[in-house]
């Protein structure tokens, strides 16, 4: 097991930088003693974020990146064009092995393209997924794929399974984890014309637990560790869970803010409130790995903050630290 | 314009059937004037429900039907099996005019196959779409096309959003509706195949509002008012529309029951919170169109209570005295 992890962070990606990527980082150097980050970006800036923090100052290393990749840009021609940009020098830090993984709040495109071509695919790996992590009743799912690349394949959505499966074991901690892939029925019968091709595929995939099809509705609940689906309907469900989300707790805002007795109600409740809906905040899951990689990319949200930076870094740990990828080549390539 | 506006309904369909079943055609005749209720179904259990309660004798008709198709059976076949019952008995009735629209909270199978098959499509429609209405911050968007038919082609959906357009201006009371697309991000490249080639037909389609691509995110918000994409797409939105909302309501109840402070304002802010809710409630609606049939078909849900059997039927009422058959047949036909 590595004693030493070493996480690249693009310090310039994301709404919030350098501020609070910055911070994050710190935080999880001060949790976590076999961490060590390097900060990739505009040097001063970063140095402006530094001062007057306490943090161990062997485990926190500058690495100077003039260029930024702005979300606007055209991905593919950014990777080729922006040598000196946080992102491409922080993943190609993870290609040369001088890091075990890369975490950006930068444009997802550029993520999604700088991670296939700079750090490479495990070989046999078809299309590496997008796998955010979303919270439910009972705990969290993994929701695989939510990539850039859509209309998948059958043998694209078998791996989709593998990877999930060994990333949910071995990351997240949770033992056989149950598989489902995403229908419009419950019933074997149901589905479009490629969940019909894939279903029998799970079901006779001998390494993961598939427990059949799951309608949307019964995701939130937490029924299924394992969401497989294409990546356009996994980009539907991640963004929508967000939308009813945000537009849920704007509507019982308002309802608790229209009377008076609702108001005092209101102020008596918060505190409790928060606490059980920040349980089901995606950005207390510290973002979506990209898998299938030769080393980790995790993607966090634009707007991600400084908790969202810091479990990100310790997710990059726990993957090191388990040897995910070796996991991956052992199960799906020997 | 009709004045007295005829509309059977399935009093056996539902998992609370007949009880809010025919509870509800009473609030609705009670409440409309002009319309007629026949209510479908085993007579002396319709009978039984309508022991005591006030409502004009001459606007509420029964019409016997031994039969019951459930929700299991094999929607082709229990169609052409059980001539006797309620489904296939009002179904055609609408086939032979003597109502205009059927609202059923059966089998969703059985009312998509006997709406295509007993009441029979206008002609040039390729393919009827069922259409729920969904609750947004502010209003309500029409969801087109959820049905059983997935893996549309992109004349299809041209035809949705044209459907759509009609329904909310003349059924909702929208002036120009704005129709958006589903799609995996708002930029003009992104998408997959079906959406790629459907954009620009949309873009050139002269009668409706195109705005152009909607992200899952912002279907809550409601900055559009028809949602168009594809059935497997549609079940998803569906469901996990209202799988977040039911898991952030028990989420919200758990947090305001975890301590005694929290325990004091949820009882001060119940009521408030109760009446907002309810907007966001998709009950409240009054079911789902099926679209482009010679008359209206509207599917409720199985658990529906007498308030969206009640709004179900005003719906029948405005579309037929809206007389929108005709109009989709003039706007998309001439």
């Amino acid at each position: 097991m590595p004693d030493n992890i070493c996480v690249a962070i693009d310090a310039m990606g994301g709404d919030n930088a350098p501020c609070e990527i910055v911070k994050g980082a710190l935080l999880a150097v001060n949790e976590c003693d076999k961490v060590t980050v390097y900060l990739v970006g505009v040097t001063e800036l970063i140095e402006k974020e530094l001062t007057g923090k306490s943090y161990d100052r062997n485990r926190v290393v500058l690495i100077d990146a003039k260029e930024i990749i702005d979300t606007a840009e055209p991905p593919v021609m950014a990777i080729r064009k922006k040598k000196d940009s946080s992102l491409v020098k922080g993943l190609t830090m993870v290609k040369e092995g001088t890091c075990d993984a890369f975490i950006s709040a930068g444009s997802t495109g550029a993520v999604l393209v700088g991670g296939q071509v700079l750090v490479g695919r495990i070989k046999g790996i078809k299309r590496p997924p997008l796998a955010p992590l979303i919270p439910t009743e009972t705990g969290v799912s993994i929701l695989i794929d939510c990539g850039a690349n859509v209309d998948a394949r059958p043998e694209h959505l078998i791996q989709f399974a593998q990877l999930g499966s060994i990333y949910m074991e071995y990351v997240v901690g949770i033992e056989n984890p149950k598989v489902a892939i995403v229908n419009n029925g419950a019933e074997e019968e149901k589905g479009n014309a490629l969940v019909k091709e894939t279903f029998p595929l799970l079901k006779n995939c001998p390494d993961i637990n598939f427990i059949g099809s799951i309608e949307a509705r019964d995701i939130p609940a937490g029924i299924a560790d394992v969401i497989v689906c294409e990546a356009f309907v996994g980009n539907v469900i991640l963004k929508l869970y967000e939308g009813v989300g945000a537009t849920m707790i704007k509507i019982i805002k308002k309802g608790m803010l229209s009377t008076a007795r609702a108001k005092i109600g209101a102020l008596l409740v918060k505190p409790a409130l928060k606490k059980t809906l920040k349980a089901f905040d995606t950005e207390e899951y510290g973002g979506a790995p990209l898998l299938g990689l030769n080393g980790l990319v995790v993607k966090t949200h634009g707007s991600a903050k400084a908790i969202e930076i810091k479990n990100a870094v310790l997710q990059c740990v726990q993957f090191t630290e388990q040897e995910v990828g070796k996991k991956i080549q052992e199960r799906l390539f020997s």
